[in-house]
């Protein structure tokens, strides 16, 4: 049988090596006999556990000293809230910039505590590009600008950092988190879900800037305050010890893997091959996004004979090629490469996209 | 070696048939090549998972029809700012029994949106009691009357669901959940952390009569908001996947096990004998709670003589008797014997307390 690979956009394919791992010492951590489900978060063991992968990812991303690292849960949707909630700081308007489906629910979500400025929109273009930086009407006077750095549905995704001037930048970057290296010292708060490219569901990751902490709102649940969890060092409450020890084997990978510089490298050429695929197919395929703003991430397409879509999902499952279907609200495909995904897994998928355009002419 | 026995009052011991299924299908969940981990949420064999997991949750305890399951996140702790939020509906006051410290806790945060009202303390006795439920003033204009069925840190379990007359009663029962049959038709929510009976810690369940939902207080965060969950079938983001799976897991092994009158039985059996074993140490032990209220799953003692505290703890690691010492905030000692705790393990801790007691009179 040919290896399965699983194209899902999260919860999505984690490294085998990790999966492995997990699986070894799962009734028995290290000759301690217990599981790390079974630990006590205040017990030495789990205390390592989540010290070395607060550690490990601070290495990883460079994240400067002045720079608190929480592990969170409710995932990207709680951080639309608890961003304003914390970031306003007296202010009454945010920046934003509307990439797609994502920075719409941030919006959305901001409007409950404040007023909302769209800077920029991919809207007019389809969510194809980001009008130039040169045309953004920045406030200076907002509280933060908000972005999001890669759209998990439509595959936008930003070739650069935006210029935020004196104003803190706050970034969704769930679906491309550890993708590559980043200068963490331009952005003044960075959250992410885990389920794309740290580990499972369940895990929500903030890095804040220390200045920027303990102002929130009235009325702010203590638990949406990052001030309470960066006290605690993010054990305020019990976290969700499992997912963060299996995001911290993967910490661990992705140091094995060479660190950030090397995994860019390898989501460069996966992400290469596969627009290659849908470009040179004379139509068959069609991606939306423009070139400069196409996500190495999560690869939409579409076939141009809709009514091939549901053979195209079929075929594809009967050679392993699993989840590849769309957004529902999107249609059409999509192919997510995160890290964990190897570049076998993406030859095997442009193989299998050649011969179905060739047996579809 | 003898076996390891995991006291810890939570995250907390696992079924150890649980922890090998899981160990078995980590990385090929029912032959489709992926680990419940790297599944999307939104395909069919996760869907399936969770509407499993649910539907025997509902067995189990009995949940009727017009009561909303909820698989949330953020632990007891975001829970006691999110019942008010919902249930405020309105009015102005809450009711709420103190006793103990996670009352406590639950009081104070909901002082950000309500006034409460302190119908019966368990304070003047040190939380060896709670008052008779004849000396209690309830407020018939309470939103609701919230209590913590069990106090996971002092030991203090109800022996009896309160009557809260024609108020909604709200529990938070995250260290006695599934651990005896309830009558869930008597509240109007029940909540609780999964890290005792339920499963990984990173999990919340939330039991919610329907017509409690959708009307929360002016800025609550979509998050927060029990009718999205229950109209997204909890599923409005990325649940927390995994550990909805090892619920589910556990609920099968809970019905194996007989269910929740078996379960009880053996609850009750467990607890008889480490309680005797206290109280029959001749005062070398001592248990602060008054027994009506003494908790099935979480057994807190003292040493008369607390300078064999560390001598204690130690001597019982050298057993393989793991995390008995008791919370900061109590000190002493606490045995958590929840429902996955067999009964060798509470027998191997009382012949160890037997024998410790003669070897330092």
């Amino acid at each position: 049988m040919s290896p399965v690979f699983n194209f899902s956009a999260g919860p999505a394919v984690l490294p085998k090596e990790v999966l492995l791992e997990v699986q070894n010492e799962l009734l028995d951590w290290h000759g301690t006999g217990m599981s790390v489900m079974e630990m006590s978060h205040r017990g030495k063991e789990f205390m390592q556990i989540a010290a070395e992968a607060e550690e490990d990812l601070r290495n990883l991303m460079g994240i400067p000293k002045n720079y608190h690292i929480l592990f969170l849960q409710g995932g990207a949707s709680t951080q639309f809230a608890m961003v304003p909630m914390n970031l306003l700081r007296g202010r009454s308007s945010i920046d934003f910039i509307n990439s797609g489906h994502w920075s719409k629910l941030a919006i959305k979500e901001a409007r409950k505590y404040a007023s909302t400025n769209v800077v920029a929109s991919g809207e007019e273009s389809g969510y194809a590009n980001i009008p130039p930086e040169d045309t953004w009407k920045r406030d200076p006077e907002a509280a933060y600008l908000h972005y999001t750095s890669n759209e998990t549905i439509g595959g936008l995704e930003f070739p650069y950092v935006p210029n935020s001037g004196d104003v803190p930048l706050v970034c969704d970057m769930s679906s491309n988190f550890l993708s590559r290296p980043i200068d963490v010292s331009r952005f003044g708060c960075i959250y992410g879900g885990a389920q794309k490219n740290i580990g499972p569901a369940g895990l929500t990751i903030v890095i804040i800037r220390d200045d920027l902490l303990g102002q929130t709102v009235p009325g702010t649940p203590t638990m949406f305050d990052y001030r309470i969890h960066a006290d605690g060092d993010s054990m305020y409450n019990t976290p969700p010890t499992f997912a963060v020890y299996v995001a911290g084997l993967v910490f661990k990978w992705l140091q094995r893997q060479g660190g950030l510089k090397a995994i860019e490298q390898r989501n460069i050429e996966k992400a290469a091959l596969l627009y290659e695929t849908i470009d040179t197919s004379s139509g068959f395929y069609i991606c939306p996004v423009d070139r400069p703003f196409r996500s190495r991430m999560n690869v939409p397409f579409r076939l141009a004979d809709e009514s091939l879509d549901e053979a195209f999902v079929k075929a594809a499952q009967a050679r392993n090629l699993l989840q590849l279907k769309g957004h529902r609200a999107m249609g059409g495909m999509r192919a997510s490469i995160y890290n964990a995904m190897p570049l076998e897994g993406v030859k095997a998928l442009c193989a299998f996209m050649q011969d179905f355009s060739k047996d579809h002419r």
